[in-house]
């Protein structure tokens, strides 16, 4: 099997396995009871959290640790209670259904899938109290340029400051598919909330994270025994989050070679697929691949790839799956015939060179029948 | 190491990991996902989730699986989105604290930590929408009869219906304690919601669910991919929830036997150990002895069993960490010396017979050594 979706879902690294292995049956104790084996699995669930929060240049006590990036999500969302959201076009359902939840408008994105930041400048007011922005998009790959949102952000602050407007502004970004192979540092992105997900890094399923700054107030979504600072209640997920610090840890160590790597897949891929248009052009990390091919359904290709064993998409995997027509790509203004021939293909660890080039091949093969059978 | 606090967690068993292991790493797929690989893991998952459904005498849809029983809890009460809620004084703070969200009463329970039928009876009122009673207590193992709460909803329920009031009225019980050992039925306890937990059933952490009855009404607790029918977004947690399955399906086999195996194990403890008063005397799981050391502080006996390789508790673990008080205890009218003294084990798979003598001697031993410092 050749797969080509790791954006939607990413295996268990043998190395995140065995260091999730000890905490199901031998270090399986309730980390909150009182007792010494307990404790100590309450220190290294710390730990871990301090490893992910490292990561991202932060300590552990400023992540919440959740069920996924979804709920990440929703809770970085009740920092702004009483204000209006903003949001990109191009986010994941769990910020655009959260989002609706608030009065909030999209901002445009460029038909790179940039934002268009006058766009974000012209819907600013004085009620705004989050901006949602993805560091990296889940179908493009698309990076953003936070770190001028931020800046923008100090202005809106030191403005409203100035006027003596109470309402706090914060920047949220859904990080998920970013820590692969970007450095992401919230300081530097000059994010004040920030989402991270275990399951897009080869850790487990389940497991997500929001990274907190100080002083923000949150909402807890749902109440209990108070864990996470009584941010996030229920028995920690220990497994799951040792799991998630180990592929973290193993991100960091590998991000700049799969770079590299990534990057001479892609052109190879690129130089060896015919009669595509490259929907993905600029500002897109090297792993995601997303081509066009006008007059053919996708969808067709999707199932004839999956015959000959490569596993590819068509945008976001629970979007796909309801028949939605990608919101992403209609942003960056695709027409409805340039949508229904779009193919996401993401790189990662499970491939090597030789299935790319017989990835190439396939995809060629297929495409041509579909042509053959239209024309 | 002899661990007697299997309520505060219990160990992955062998053939749950072994269920739980090819979905990490080879059957990793995005349930989402178009391609057949991914097909077969989501049929997979509703198979699971089928299994976990037989037990209790429902349908793989009637299920919303959840990151554990704090976040099912939570969603059961969104089922009386504008209704009054009643819960039994002894609930787990996962249900006291997202009943305090409502407007909301405590029934109140006997010494044996039963609940009081004509309290409920005298706090029902027309805008009640939710009576929440877990079906065995978390920390005295006290079986509630549910189903003649049952019937006199069913009472309520048809008085309204005479007299045009349309509030609907649900019963929500937390069965996270009672899988080990009780056969539940959702017909046959007559609840319309049931909250279930991985991790006391030797599954894994971080999974649960709740059953909800048809024609309920819920509100997701947080949203985005529109996973499980909407109501709970987010990729799904593959090998947990068929873990969840395999460790219900373990549960339903060795139920009985080990009911007979607890009971002998109690009696054994309670013949051996000395100068107790056995807190828990009627109406309670087997496994679940609560004892109380007058004028003893039970944390130094946690402490001292600890060094003797002794794991207990003296409450929920959850709440014992943070230094409170049992609310528990003192819902039974405990004194609060009797509450400081008073420890809680636990029975479960990881002990044998001979354990259960080795920890009474041990018991035996600590409660001397405080008592001959306090003499």
């Amino acid at each position: 099997m050749i797969y080509l979706d790791h954006a939607a879902a990413t295996p268990v690294s043998s190395k995140v396995f065995e260091a999730m292995k000890p905490y199901f049956s031998d270090e399986f104790f309730n980390p909150s009871a009182a007792y010494l084996p307990a404790k100590k699995v309450a220190s290294e669930y710390e730990a871990a959290k301090g490893v992910i929060a490292h990561a991202i240049g932060a300590k552990a006590s400023d992540l919440i640790m959740t069920a996924g990036a979804t709920e990440a999500n929703n809770l970085a969302f009740s920092a702004a209670l009483f204000g209006d959201c903003l949001y990109l076009a191009t986010e994941h359902d769990s910020v655009r259904k959260v989002a609706d939840r608030h009065y909030s408008k999209e901002i445009i994105v460029d038909k790179n899938g940039r934002l268009v930041l006058d766009d974000l400048k012209a819907k600013m007011t004085d009620n705004v109290g989050l901006i949602s922005i993805a560091l990296v998009n889940n179908e493009l790959g698309t990076i953003q340029p936070l770190s001028e949102v931020a800046a923008y952000i100090r202005e809106v602050r030191a403005d409203r400051l100035a006027r003596g407007i109470l309402q706090p502004l914060y920047l949220h970004s859904d990080a998920s598919q970013a820590l692969n192979l970007l450095n992401v540092n919230v300081a530097r992105l000059g994010v004040d909330l920030l989402t991270l997900n275990a399951a897009k890094v080869y850790g487990p399923k389940g497991v997500g994270a929001l990274y907190v700054s100080h002083n923000i107030k949150l909402l807890p979504i749902f109440v209990g025994g108070g864990q996470e600072r009584g941010l996030r209640s229920g028995t920690e997920n220990v497994p799951g989050v040792i799991g998630f610090a180990k592929a973290v840890e193993e991100a960091e160590k590998h991000k700049n070679g799969n770079r590299k790597k990534y990057a001479k897949w892609k052109k190879i891929l690129l130089s060896q697929l015919q009669g595509y248009e490259l929907i993905n052009k600029k500002h897109s990390l090297d792993n995601f691949i997303v081509l066009c091919y006008i007059g053919i359904d996708a969808e067709r290709l999707v199932f004839l790839l999956e015959d000959r064993g490569v596993c590819v998409s068509t945008g976001a995997a629970c979007a796909a799956n309801k028949g939605l027509r990608s919101h992403v790509l209609a942003a960056i203004g695709l027409s409805d015939s340039e949508i229904n021939g779009s193919l996401r293909l993401t790189l990662g660890e499970t491939n090597d060179e030789s299935q790319i080039h017989e990835a190439a091949r396939l995809i060629n093969e297929v495409v041509a029948i579909e042509r053959g059978r239209n024309a």
